[in-house]
């Protein structure tokens, strides 16, 4: 039979920290902390293999599994000394989620299981008569519990969206309000023990089930909601964003319940090993005593700095764990030491402090800012716990995007008053309009406007709006709440834990400090150092960071696949060399039709177009020659010594010609051209197209007009000889877009020869350049070994692949694709992330095919996929020789080029 | 070493006729006669591969090559008893070409070769001092060198498009006009000496060289020049129609001149052994006395009748052979006989009677029309000449096709001039009144006026115009243009992509080329050839043929593979059975918003369509159900026992809108549907697609919206229990369009089995359908496997897919795939004949990946190539069970389908 169960505890344990997969992040650092000797609160976890045999088993339990759960639970009674359902010593329990990979507020908690008529006097007995304490447990039981598990998990659709947890935090206040308390702390035993009742009365006529006063019936009712909340709206949407697969499913932890609210020898914290935000080799934390872990992480209360050393400017008043408790502060430094020790890296922890003894209840890797994660992997490498490898994996590429991301500019700023401050929870600067809800939020980035997402907290109802935020600020919460994990997790500019933030949303009104902002003002923010300002302050890029470069160094040394860039202009070119780009893997020449100084060329190019004989079209191609060549020449004279690739001219026509309907711009062109109104809509309609991007393209363009493939050879040939000629190193490569068989590129090629003949008999010089194609065509994949023929050198255009391959039109399936992902139908959007699955395959036999043609055959890609992570580990993979693209993302294309070098290596031992 | 000569004659040969690849047509067929002792003038053959070696060798002849052809003379000498270049008794030579594949008149030939004044006085003293008939020969022979060998093999490009030939036509006409002459024949000897003499002088002075009076340099000058020929431009634009490739090369035959101009003992003819026009057996010929064989061809004289049988009204009243020279006629009679015996099939021969004696020159497998072939084999068969194998082979598929088509009379064709060409995309021929609108077209028809529906392009409101007509000529389009499309359904002729044709509506004229017509004007359209005539041509109905039914039996005997229809209608489906399907491939629903009875569904498909809310969508769909079920169970009934594959919805939506630009249009639709017209403008703008091609088709629509593919099950599996109930056997196969991965199918599986569960219920019987999915989108082929999972059954879009696979938009590539063929890019249109190499990839993957999942799947193909016999082949050989077209092609599928087996079986041998 499979073993659904694995039991920790008692410095031993049946699982460890390798055993994610099985056990989830968490189930599998409780037992690796147990195995460590760390004290833990006995416990057992539950397999996420038993969560997906829930799901196919039409969510009932497998057979047999409560019968191994209560074997379990015999362990946990032993090692702690209590007993599940005891009326005399009874044990309680919490029942936690516990995914592969961490989904943050995403599930569902149940704890205080085990708490009922039968075991409330023995547990008042057992801590000393603390019935207040009791009874405050108890009704936190009921309130969880009637939510969770007896609504939520059976899928009770409440009336009015008032749901049941609504009901009894509404009776909660009701009743304080009526004994004019202000505070929960002010409730007495008896008054809780009332609110217990009536809220069971509410439950059971709401719900119209009984409360269930039976532990055993609380435990199993735990269990399976946990499971359900795998599949509960917030978790489905998180995986989405984050591309966790709906068949991983959640473990369960169920584990011995400690209270860090049992008096002011009990706290609750949680810590990071280092500094999350900033990488400093600080032990970083927040705690409160006399509390609840949740107090810690809702941001209720404010809570008190973890060391002396990690006080800031909100809490430096307060008093540290340091200060109050030196010696279970020093234990938890002990408990630090063993952890980083033995995991290499950052954790972030929780603990307990249950009458003066301390218990660990989570620890895992924690998350950290691109910045933090640079400096700590450099750090542990000095420190012998990392290896150079080691370092070049532990920066995500989006991490290191983030480092590259733009940030207040630190001069303008010193121009602005600071008009509030809160916690830095996420780098960067960001500055928008504000957003004081998340369909706000959506609404700008749909409308493409920046902004910032103001909220009195986040939940995680709020994550699609902080996706959609440029920056985010919170008026409470503290370093390790929910806005701030999300937003650190995204490398997004966060404050959070800004007092100073008053929001009226009746009026969609919010005080910062003492001024008054309307929705739609525009408000700056410093991530890095928890500013706010009332007006937009100046931008700049990150600045050179020289543990960038020296991080970027050992990327470079284990990297094999090169990295290009797809530039169009000198500057870009020179931006992305700086940023290690080794040559240019797509040149458009279309750019210059865009964009300042574009009027002149544009001109020839209409005049190209629009005449409708060979004469005509021959003398325009003649004016623009030479801006084609100026083009090409700045470009290849920055880049001397480094490949260019040129893709000839593939330029949509329609674009450059004005729509049927736009009367005053036809006649202000017809004007302009000497032609009457009427003749240029007639040449216009017949540039017409029903589908654009399957019609008169690139090769096509060249084969039904050479002269215009003749002009651009010339263009190109003459520059490389006058640079040549004028001391410079030209490597030229030019490759012919949207091939579909070898015939297209020999009729090129013949025109190209011509030329180049031509060109070095006039200049006396022999040019050098290589001659190759796109492979962007589906057909061209299959007919690759005939094309190698000719081509010696392939570049995949993924996005037209991806385009004919599933028939997508980028243009038009937007909303497609978002339905798609929404309905499960694709993981993902194949033009962010490759479809490997399918388009993969045909660049695959591409590369296979061409090299089986031609054994040395020159492979890149130079499509948008060039700068996706996922897609540069699986180009490698392919053994493609590079991927070129934009000039920002050239270093992730390195680091994750990289990676995917190691990790080759590594699968290999 | 290479052997490049094969001799023959003296009843005995070097080569027989299965040597066509080496030695060409005429070549093995020479050969062949000769080992049937026939007699054929001694002669040699030069093989193709010599040909190749020539073009490969920079057009120089291999080496040694000069020394075999010598050889092989000596050879000939010894056999004719005469001696090449002898002075006493000189033997002439003819060259001419001879492909492995008949062309006839795309190369050039030289006759006489070996005269010249060493020669001269011998022939005339052998021919009893003929000195008229040796100068005449000896004038002939300087016209044809100086032309074939001279000019057009050294590549001279004539000033003024005067060629040599032109100018010593203009000398000797210029001469008869001096000299009074009427005829050639008055031209006495010595007008013909001295004409010689002036021609070499005009040689000389116009192309610089002396016309060789050399027998050795002439022979050497008449093989290059042959060989030359093969890639003249005639030659080449030829081999492109045939699709003959270019390195086949050509023969060269030296053969022995024998002369049917030698008096009134002399004839030459040609003749095939049973009628081709329409089969009869009898021997069917045409002979002159006193000519050569030219003659006969050229038409100059109208040649009499072989035998008395096959006198005509032209020539009834002239002798024939079988009259004036039975004996010899008896002598031709027998190798008739003998020819057949050998060659069990019709041949084609030419022949030279020389003072008496008669020369077999040519003899080859003669073409026949499509009722000649049928009638041949069918009594072939019957003569026990070849087995039932045999008679499926001998008919072509394109013939076929032509039984069942009226077409324009080739014999009054040839009186007409051709004005324009386009595309043949429906077959057949038509004379009719020119109409240039739908409305037209209907008013002629209801007048029982044959009309031409003349367009720029068709679109589907032309629909019912285009059945109103009696044939289809459009400026625009290609051979899946719209118009093709729905012409080929209807078996209807039709000309697309006819740029000649320039319509003027406003004042209702035409021009084609340079004509031109006014609405009303009769022209004749041939659409086998594509071919439009300015005047009424003769027409000719193919009769109802009951060999025709005899010959599909057979062919049904061999056949393997299965035929359906793409039919939308219950009349199309009948029409189909009769024609032999086997159940429809293809039903689109979207039949029924064209055309007579659309209004009201239309009406209901628009309000889905411009509705932006699920509750009115529902209602629109709920209103067109009734609709969906009735067509969908009216076909259904006809094809009782037959299978019937639905097309899930997918109309291309922006069709059944007005455009934005179509004012009246939008403003009379907002009326109806009582909405403002600023709302429709904004939905129709909604419906926009850039490449619609690739937007919102096919499944996606039922993913979007999946009450859409709801409506359409409920419709079907209504229409199938009420059938069911009224004691039909309903064969429903329904399949998913334009599908790029199983998660698509499961999607609307589910809806299908839900819907499936509740009309099974309120009907009380067991609906079996099968359920399965197209494959058009080159994704679905690679991940065919998966697709398997849930497909029971895969049916190949071959339109879209070559759509996609190329990046080819059918409505826009029509001039770049002219373009393209025209520069030999690729060798046929890939929306007519399947693209094997590319497309074809793809296909065979899908299935071979769809098969290892689900080993019975059933795989087939609706794409229009389903008719086409080339592409049926293919889908023979890639193993799939059905092909569907549409009606009209039904026999022709039927037809290449078992060509394809019986091929098969003959290579297995």
């Amino acid at each position: 039979m499979t073993k659904y169960v694995y039991t920790f505890g008692g410095k031993t344990a049946e699982g460890n920290a390798s055993m994610k997969n099985e056990l989830g992040g968490k189930g599998a650092n409780l037992a690796e902390m147990c195995l460590l000797k760390l004290p833990v609160p006995a416990g057992l976890t539950i397999t996420t293999e038993c969560c997906t045999a829930y799901y196919k088993n039409n969510c009932q339990l497998p057979k047999g599994l409560m019968d191994e759960v209560h074997a379990g639970i015999k362990k946990m009674e032993k090692i702690m000394g209590m007993k599940y359902g005891d009326p005399a010593n009874p044990l309680l329990v919490s029942c936690r989620s516990g995914a592969r990979k961490s989904m943050p507020g995403m599930m569902d908690t149940v704890l205080n299981i085990g708490l009922c008529s039968k075991t409330i006097p023995g547990l008042i007995k057992k801590t000393g008569g603390n019935e207040r304490f009791v009874y405050d447990s108890y009704r936190r039981l009921i309130m969880m519990y009637a939510d969770v598990v007896m609504e939520k998990a059976e899928g009770i659709e409440p009336a009015d969206g008032q749901g049941i947890r609504k009901q009894l935090d509404d009776m909660l206040d009701a009743y304080k309000e009526k004994k004019g308390y202000k505070s929960d702390t002010e409730l007495t035993a008896d008054d809780l023990k009332k609110l217990a009742e009536s809220f069971k009365a509410r439950i059971k006529k709401v719900l119209r089930t009984e409360f269930p006063d039976d532990a055993e019936a609380q435990l199993e009712g735990g269990i399976k909601a946990v499971f359900k909340s795998w599949n509960g709206k917030k978790a489905v949407s998180y995986r989405r964003i984050e591309g966790i697969p709906d068949d991983w499913g959640t473990a369960v932890n169920v584990q011995t319940m400690v209270f860090g609210n049992m008096g002011d020898t009990s706290a609750t914290g949680v810590a990071f090993t280092r500094n999350p935000a900033t990488g400093d080799n600080q032990f970083y934390g927040e705690w409160l005593i006399n509390a609840q872990g949740e107090d810690v992480v809702a941001g209720i209360r404010t809570p008190n700095p973890l060391n002396n050393e990690t006080k800031n400017e909100q809490n430096k008043h307060m008093k540290s764990m340091q200060e109050l408790m030196p010696n279970t502060y020093k234990e938890l430094c002990e408990v630090r030491r063993i952890l980083e020790d033995n995991y290499h890296d950052m954790l972030d922890i929780e603990f307990t402090i249950q009458d003066g003894k301390l218990y660990m209840l989570q620890c895992r890797v924690g998350k950290r800012t691109g910045v933090a994660a640079l400096t700590m992997a450099l750090d542990m490498l000095k420190e012998g716990r990392i290896d150079e490898k080691e370092v070049v994996m532990r920066l995500s590429p989006e991490q290191l995007d983030e480092l590259l991301h733009p940030i207040l500019d630190a001069a303008d700023e010193k121009k602005h008053t600071v008009i509030a401050k809160g916690l830095p929870a996420g780098p960067g600067g960001a500055v928008g309009r504000i957003a004081l809800t998340s369909e706000k939020a959506k609404e700008y980035r749909s409308a493409k406007i920046a902004n910032v997402l103001v909220r009195e907290e986040t939940n995680p109802e709020d994550v699609e709006g902080m996706r959609a935020a440029d920056g985010i600020l919170t008026a409470r919460g503290g370093m390790t709440s929910h806005a701030a994990l999300v937003a650190r997790g995204w490398g997004k500019c966060c404050i959070v834990g800004c007092d100073a933030v008053k929001i009226d949303f009746d009026k969609k009104i919010v005080h910062i400090g003492d001024k008054q902002f309307k929705e739609g003002d525009v408000i700056s923010l410093n991530g890095a150092k928890g500013w706010v300002y009332a007006e937009p302050v100046g931008m700049i890029n990150a600045t050179e960071n020289p543990l960038f470069k020296k991080f970027m160094k050992l990327v470079d040394k284990y990297r094999k696949m090169g990295v290009r860039t797809n530039a169009d202009n000198p500057e870009d070119a020179q931006n992305a060399v700086n940023f290690g780009a080794e040559g240019i893997g797509l040149f458009r020449i279309e750019h210059m039709f865009y964009g300042k100084n574009s009027e002149k060329p544009l001109a020839k190019l209409r005049n190209m177009i629009l005449t409708d004989n060979t004469k005509d079209r021959k003398a325009a191609l003649k004016e623009l020659e030479p801006y084609i060549r100026k083009a090409a020449k700045g470009t290849l004279k920055v880049l001397d010594g480094k490949p260019l690739t040129f893709r000839l001219m593939d330029p949509p026509l329609h674009e450059f010609v004005p729509k049927i309907d736009e009367k005053e711009k036809i006649a202000a062109l017809a004007k302009e051209r000497g032609m009457t109104q009427k003749e240029l809509v007639k040449r216009i309609t017949a540039l017409h197209e029903v589908n654009p991007m399957m019609g008169l393209r690139g090769v096509r363009l060249g084969i039904v007009y050479p002269e215009i493939t003749e002009t651009q050879f010339r263009a190109l040939f003459q520059a490389t000889a006058e640079l040549m000629k004028e001391g410079f190193d030209p490597h030229l490569e030019i490759m012919v877009p949207l091939t579909i068989n070898v015939k297209e590129l020999e009729h090129q090629k013949a025109i190209a020869d011509r030329v180049q003949a031509e060109i070095e008999k006039k200049f006396g010089v022999k040019i050098n350049y290589m001659y190759g194609t796109m492979i962007e065509i589906p057909r061209a994949t299959l007919v690759a070994d005939q094309i190698a023929k000719v081509a010696q050198f392939f570049s995949f255009g993924t996005n037209d692949l991806t385009q004919m391959t599933f028939g997508f039109s980028r243009d038009d399936v937007n909303a497609i694709v978002k339905d798609y992902i929404e309905e499960k139908i694709i993981p993902a959007d194949p033009f962010n992330t490759l479809d490997q699955e399918g388009v993969g395959q045909l660049v695959k036999l591409g590369v296979e095919r061409g090299r089986s043609q031609r054994a040395n055959l020159k492979c890149g890609v130079c499509g948008e996929h060039g700068g996706d992570p996922a897609s540069v580990r699986f180009f490698y993979k392919t053994g493609l020789n590079y991927v070129s693209c934009s000039p920002f993302r050239v270093p992730v294309a390195r680091l994750a080029a990289a990676q995917a070098a190691i990790e080759e290596e590594r699968s290999k031992k």
